[in-house]
């Protein structure tokens, strides 16, 4: 029945909040200011009258703040839609739910297309150099306007996982779990590798005019393939070989010429060419170059590191995933129980790579599922 | 002493023969004809009297007729001198090598930057689209031109490798063996899609004119960009660790801005750079289209396919090669092995990912020696 499919649909709509009063400016670890700060924010779900339990979903490199529901007349829901909703892992019905999307992102939280009020003209490449631990902390900014003393939970994949520990690490009374998903504690060469093949593709296009594209033609073509590079390292060998194998376009026969013969060619030309029209050259610039700038030990002792956190930790891999390989999270997790934190561990069986975390997940709704219930008693028990 | 090592420098040519008598037109797999066709080869070590120690070797992607040995004035010799030589394992002491460039290549056999002799300009997209089994043709007909009725081995690594199926199905009676290396039966959708990206950066830059760019400049920045996006599959994520971690170009500190922080970027840019000054944009979109149409069995069983073959068969892979994992060489040998021919493979131990074909490897030198010696042996014997 359509209507009742329809009734399902829950329409949000995305918040955004400009820190007007002090602290209304973030010194940046580059030792930049930035301010006025706005954020873009979604909430699904109540947050409770002893606001205690909230959750912060932290998004990854191309996410932003509509991580579930509908915005009115879209057919496609939020990134995380499968995972955040009433009975789902994210129960909206037992938990508030907020997501924002990151400083130097390109959905609402200001970033290199914003206006820059020193110029009045958008900041392009004079918008600072920004990291993970400044996106955690204009997080935090939104957080305490929210009036919230204590997280039940922040969460997040891949750069959303780095955002996890790294508020953890830095704001160890604010959380009581932390759910970390295919991340890593600090970006590898393979890893800055790919993220600057793609940041050349981008700069490479005439059309980047270092920067200053604002207003006119958008570097589409090195965008695209920047995508195009970015979308290999989500889906695994295997995930590839499933969905697209060596089918054609044409099931007659090869072309012999350069236009698309086979059908993995087509889908990556299509999700590079349609990234095009949803996100900022610009911010994929800022946002890969905070990845590859994450380094949560920083010469020192990750173990010594992580002993500053207090939140109880469930980490989650997947086998396929070679982006952000388990043995990258199982340093984590050694880490972790060296020096005594509570820590679940899970590499769950998949073919779906890296995207495994976006892609529904039985295993992973469970676990998550079951690991907020068992947090929200003990907060429960605690009062 | 600089004086005895310049002694063994050996100075090589590269030779070119062009086909002018019939059959000098080659059918291609597309049904286009091309020809007059040339080849650019050289030749190591002395064919002997019954031309029965020639050891055809295959070049992959971006390799070319110049295996061994130094050009005059090189610093740099060939591209497989640490296996080719006297007493190397391709022991030029013993053996008769010939390397020749594959046709669509740029090192001076037929290709896309060749005169067109119907339009007097440069091929560029006017070139046919060419496959192995063209480019194993025209090494047939350079092998059928040395006189050499029967190859003591083929052999080559990645695209080389392909190669060496395809003459091994094609020509069973022209070699006595085959060497196969870090190669696969056909290319995967992941492999595929890797290429497919490289062409769209090569074809997304302006200079590059829908291939009409000799003459005028040449399509730098794409190229560049396909180049380091093949470098870090070449590699693999230990290597890249290893040789690079997170090692910064300047000690002192992160730059927060979007010049080269890290050595892995600077590596990559260096080798982008470096390829463009040596390499033709249009061959690499010809050659990685060939290596995406290989398909050996092309919907038929691999085991009745590899059942026509005569050759004895070494295969070697390499554990961290992530390109062509072993398990695609598995394939291989399982389907020869059920047809019953006598094959002896290898899974060798490295951190050097797609690359340790390249470079020097105790394992795959002593391996190949005494394979070659046996078969040496057996020709010997049956004569």
């Amino acid at each position: 029945m359509p209507k009742s499919a329809e009734k399902k649909k829950f329409i949000v709509e995305t918040q955004f909040h400009t820190f007007c009063e002090p602290p209304n400016e973030l010194i940046l670890k580059s030792g930049e200011k930035l301010g006025p700060i706005t954020l873009a924010y979604e909430s699904y779900g109540t947050l409770n009258a002893d606001k205690s339990n909230a959750i912060l979903i932290c998004h990854a490199l191309s996410g932003d703040a509509h991580a579930a529901g509908y915005h009115e007349g879209d057919k496609k829901p939020g990134w995380w839609d499968k995972m955040i909703g009433p009975g789902k892992a994210f129960d909206t019905d037992k938990y508030f739910i907020v997501c924002s999307n990151v400083i130097g992102g390109c959905k609402g939280s200001t970033g290199p297309a914003s206006i820059n009020p020193n110029t009045d003209k958008p900041f392009g490449l004079s918008f600072p150099v920004i990291t993970v631990k400044d996106m955690v902390a204009a997080q935090k900014l939104l957080i305490d306007y929210l009036g919230i003393k204590k997280l039940l939970a922040v969460t997040g994949g891949s750069m959303g996982g780095q955002q996890v520990l790294k508020w953890s690490v830095a704001y160890p009374e604010m959380l009581h779990s932390a759910i970390v998903i295919a991340t890593n504690a600090k970006h590898t060469a393979q890893q800055i590798a790919f993220n600057e093949v793609a940041r050349q593709a981008i700069m490479a296009d005439p059309d980047w005019l270092n920067g200053n594209y604002y207003g006119k033609s958008v570097p589409a073509r090195g965008l695209a393939v920047a995508r195009m590079i970015g979308h290999i390292t989500y889906m695994s060998d295997q995930s590839m070989q499933e969905k697209f194998g060596r089918k054609l376009i044409d099931k007659e026969r090869l072309g012999y010429d350069f236009s698309t013969d086979f059908q993995v060619e087509s889908y990556l030309k299509y999700r590079g060419d349609s990234f095009v029209h949803r996100f900022d050259a610009n911010s994929w610039l800022y946002i890969s170059k905070a990845l590859d700038y994450f380094d949560l030990a920083n010469g020192k002792n990750l173990t010594d590191v992580l002993s500053q956190t207090r939140a109880k930790f469930l980490v989650i891999s997947f086998t396929s995933d070679w982006l952000y390989p388990s043995y990258q999270t199982k340093e984590i997790v050694r880490a972790l129980k060296t020096c005594g934190r509570d820590v679940s561990d899970i590499e769950i069986n998949t073919p779906d790579g890296h995207d495994a975390f976006l892609v529904e997940n039985k295993g992973q709704s469970t676990i998550i599922s079951h690991f907020l219930e068992n947090r929200a008693k003990e907060v429960a028990h605690n009062e």
